[in-house]
């Protein structure tokens, strides 16, 4: 295996590498290049994971790589048909961060009971106005995704004393953690007595607009949104409309249609809307410890072992067991 | 008892005491009249919990209450030296403020993690700027206060998987929630290691001034500071050098020397410091819960049972267990 080639797309910052040194040529490339690298390329390492260049590039016939690692959780911009057709393995990043998104989506949900939000804009007018807020201990939310994201959200909120219902793409009525795992259809009922609405969904094509004008319709005008999936999961413009017509009480997006937000995006200033860019899971040393997965893998790959974290490319997801 | 009378401090808004109807004289007074109504009273309910003129116009001779109730968790601002020596049995509203509080608290410090503070500031500037933030998981907080409120702060931090050492008046070895509580002496030595220092010990004798130059010394650069209990258990002019000097990272005081916090303290714009009106543990409802605790400790005083929340007045809490 010393003489496979691994193509790493993005360079900046580059990833350190060490532990392939001697075992592979690793070579960098951009967007522009990748076509025409990817038939020497035995491994494609996609670093820079907010590129779709790999699903638009990847080709239908002839050499390519055997193994696509990406550094994200999500695998929508990196699956195209050509590439779920083919017998390529595709890994993930499960594991880096789950627990980093759990903690940001827990912090988000108390900033909303807490009005936070509304504490640091009266600071900046120096102004002593006492609220009551709302006691997170009692309240109810719906974690959409039941993969290892929308698990560790859904725990993190039950050790908050907030009642979780779970849903996936299919029902499950035994399941170890959560009892019960609702599917998707069942969506629309557990809306209504939500206080809380997580979306943390895979971006697949049955995903794609899960929350739109009938979605925030059912949630109850207290109710609060938080999408930390993908963007196209939620329809923004009919997010915009329920939080303009406070149909919903506030919403939170660390995702969106279009990364990173234009500056001219009606996105920024919409009432009760919470914007972040796309970074929930990003913690400190979470870079190393992405590297740290791929070479992980390289040696079971080098190995001829099976690989960890593969995506089931007809889903679009690693299935939980 | 039918005859008996009880006075509340403070009228508004006035808490509703239909149990007492038929049962007691109801009678409401503000500041400048308690001293010449204390005398004909049973029973002080200081509902206006923000007052410390009981601890002011308690008398050192003649009738006065048998029972003082404070709807607040601290007595501070009830007890003063008249009322510690005589037999009056003073009460608290124990078990109303711990859990909104504990989440109170998870929140400002999964916020200071997640830099919500410069995502909202970002936002207003539309600007996309993606961060790499601070993982709670594996972090480690120092929690003074082994009450009841310190307990749930430690617990849920606990589960949000921080490392937590809990601080009280004396050690404990065998504490069956904690293991082993810290005694106020080893203070000193906790501080180092820690990424988070929550206060939120009862303001006494012993703990004004707990932390000041000396101890915000010895936290690291990185650490940050919450007060959610009293005001003057920080010196306040400490820690603003302290933020100013970059020696702490961040802090946030829900508690002030002086409440309201008036308009022109310097406290309102302390880089990285956090400013709230006194309501960490205020949550929707909370009126009918403090009213409603008083009225079952008033049929307990009625009936010749023993009160709940009975405060060590020497110590200045209720001991736990």
């Amino acid at each position: 295996m010393s003489d496979s080639t691994v193509l790493v797309l993005g360079s900046d910052p580059p990833p350190k590498l060490d532990r392939l040194t001697g075992r592979a040529r690793v070579r960098f490339t951009d967007e522009a290049s990748l076509a025409s690298r990817l038939p020497s390329a035995d491994v494609l390492l996609v670093w820079d994971f907010t590129s779709d260049v790999v699903r638009r590039a990847w080709p239908e016939h002839g050499p390519r790589p055997r193994w696509v690692h990406t550094a994200s959780a999500g695998v929508d911009r990196v699956l195209g048909p050509a590439l779920i057709a083919d017998d390529t393995v595709v890994t993930n990043a499960r594991g880096i961060y789950e627990q980093p998104i759990a903690e940001y989506v827990a912090g988000l949900v108390i900033a909303m009971a807490k009005d936070f939000h509304g504490s640091w804009e009266l600071q900046r007018q120096r102004r002593w106005q006492h609220r009551e807020t709302l006691r997170l201990a009692g309240t109810r939310a719906v974690v959409v995704g039941s993969g290892p994201i929308g698990r560790a959200i859904g725990n993190t909120l039950k050790a908050l004393g907030v009642a979780v219902e779970l849903v996936g793409r299919r029902e499950r009525t035994a399941d170890p953690e959560f009892g019960r795992v609702h599917p998707t259809e069942a969506l629309h009922g557990l809306l209504g007595p939500a206080d809380w609405v997580i979306c943390a969904a895979p971006l697949t094509g049955t995903t794609r607009g899960l929350f739109g004008r009938a979605e925030f319709a059912r949630m109850k005008p207290t109710a609060r949104f938080v999408n930390v999936g993908r963007g196209p999961l939620v329809v923004e413009e009919d997010l915009v409309a329920a939080l303009r017509g406070w149909r919903i009480a506030a919403a939170a997006l660390d995702v969106f249609e279009r990364e990173p937000l234009p500056a001219d995006s009606p996105l920024w200033d919409v009432p009760h809307l919470i914007v972040s860019p796309h970074m929930s899971g990003d913690t400190q040393g979470w870079r190393t410890a992405l590297a740290e997965q791929f070479q992980d893998n390289f040696d079971r790959w080098a190995a001829g072992q099976p690989l960890r974290n593969v995506v089931d490319k007809r889903l679009g997801y690693v299935p939980v067991r």
